[in-house]
């Protein structure tokens, strides 16, 4: 059977970490959530990680204002927050109403703020190789293979999904001239022919395609390191993009969902929050 | 034997098209070539570009500045050129000398007028969706494939080498949603283990790895499309990184070194250039 690969603890870690260092600091570290619109799953997460935040002297404000605005008025609105010195991080919920057009909005974070690396700017430094932040899910993973002592240098990595937040990201992170990276990185998708003898080359399996149980052990080489990256939510009940009782007997390692990626990615995201505070100190 | 996939006549289309466009316009569009030092590859490559470029109306200035400056000194340099209307599109040469860090020079460009594409924002773009410009080489490669009909669609795409400039942003455009993009893309490099296994499940293969005719007949697939991007200079005689002579007869087509990607990639630069010539009207 597969070993279960917790977040749980290294989530408490590090927020353990950036907590001993902010209890050293005078001021509060402050991070504005903004959402447009009422998007029930955006307003939950952003209250979670509100509440995480404060256990560790973080202040999360979520700022909510009008889905039924032009793209214009929203980036006005983004551009006043990411101005606002109170403000040392900024995240923005998506996704937003489909009125608005997020990637305006999204530039109009200052990119020394922007602690989702949403920017193209703070994007495009994983590859140009200078990142100020880097995004909390795909930073997550790394987090988990770091800890459990999982080299990923010349191993073959498959990541199944190419969204913007985890799967190209991550993608670029894995492939960096760096301890954690130094990865062969196949990225699969929607697209992809012959999707199982591709996933069942992979030492390293990162699902990111949003589908419950998507991958089952017909996806899974034995022994392979297996990142379930889903949040889906069926009948409110949380389930990854792994069929993880199929997938345990087979799989070298496994994380679960709820416990796994989730919580670490919360506190990557605090980390990079604490991050931003340092370098408002330092302009 | 593998059809040889010419570049020449491609780059003369392209040429021709924006030389079409140009001739319609009343200013000449003009790009600044930026050399710190001496390199003679750099000066090489620069005058070779402004050579095509007066060809087709567009006026390229290589300004040469010494080697011998901090790296301060040099991202105020390429601020005023940045700054001057004079520019509609700025080329940095690299590699810069040693003592001068490149990330901050290149960040000092222009978005509007990096034509290049080697800032941070632009690179990023690539991933966020909005791209204003792309770079030259891996946009050469698409042009190529595209004008002799091959379908990235769902297909195996394996790419050797992960530079900022080739390899790793290739690979982000490949998988984009895009009729150019689709490709299951898996990225290799120096530390990839069983690098043959994996180039051999490429339908498309693209190679820029920098090591003179380093892919062989045993790294190809029978039928394989075959993409040389190397650039090495050998006795004054350009050799690219696959062995074309070991090759041709396995793969299904293949880009000739010379006359192949290079000349193409010249002609994308040009286009992106008057590109940008368009962009500083609209402002």
């Amino acid at each position: 059977m597969a070993l279960i690969l917790s977040g749980k603890k290294i989530a408490s870690e590090i927020k353990g970490e950036v907590k001993a260092r902010i209890e050293e600091t005078a001021a509060k570290p402050t991070l504005a959530a903004v959402i447009f619109g009422d998007d029930e799953g955006s307003l939950i997460y952003a209250r979670s990680k509100a509440r995480a935040a404060d256990k560790i002297g973080i202040n999360v404000e979520i700022l909510q204002f009008s889905a039924d605005i032009r793209t214009e008025e929203a980036v006005s609105i983004m551009t006043g927050i990411s101005g606002n010195k109170a403000y040392h991080g900024i995240i923005l919920e998506e996704p937003l109403p489909e009125n608005i057009d997020p990637f305006p909005v999204r530039e109009a974070i200052n990119p020394a703020k922007d602690v989702d690396c949403t920017t193209a700017g703070n994007i495009g430094r994983i590859i140009s190789g200078e990142p100020v932040f880097l995004p909390a899910t795909p930073l997550a993973i790394l987090e988990i293979l770091k800890k459990y002592r999982i080299d990923t240098n010349g191993k073959r990595a498959v990541i199944v999904g190419r969204s913007r937040t985890v799967g190209l990201p991550l993608a670029n992170m894995l492939l960096r001239k760096s301890p954690e990276g130094n990865a062969t990185v196949t990225v699969c998708h929607s697209r992809t022919r012959d999707l199982s003898k591709i996933t069942k080359s992979a030492e390293i399996l990162i699902v990111a395609i949003g589908k419950p149980g998507f991958v089952n052990r017909d996806h899974v080489s034995k022994d392979a390191v297996v990142i379930d990256v889903g949040t889906n939510y069926i009948d409110g009940k949380l389930i990854g993009d792994v069929d993880h009782d199929s997938v345990e007997p087979v799989a070298g390692s496994l994380t679960p969902v709820p416990g796994g990626v989730g919580p670490v990615t919360v506190s990557c995201l605090l980390r990079n929050a604490y991050k931003a505070y340092r370098l408002s100190r330092e302009m």
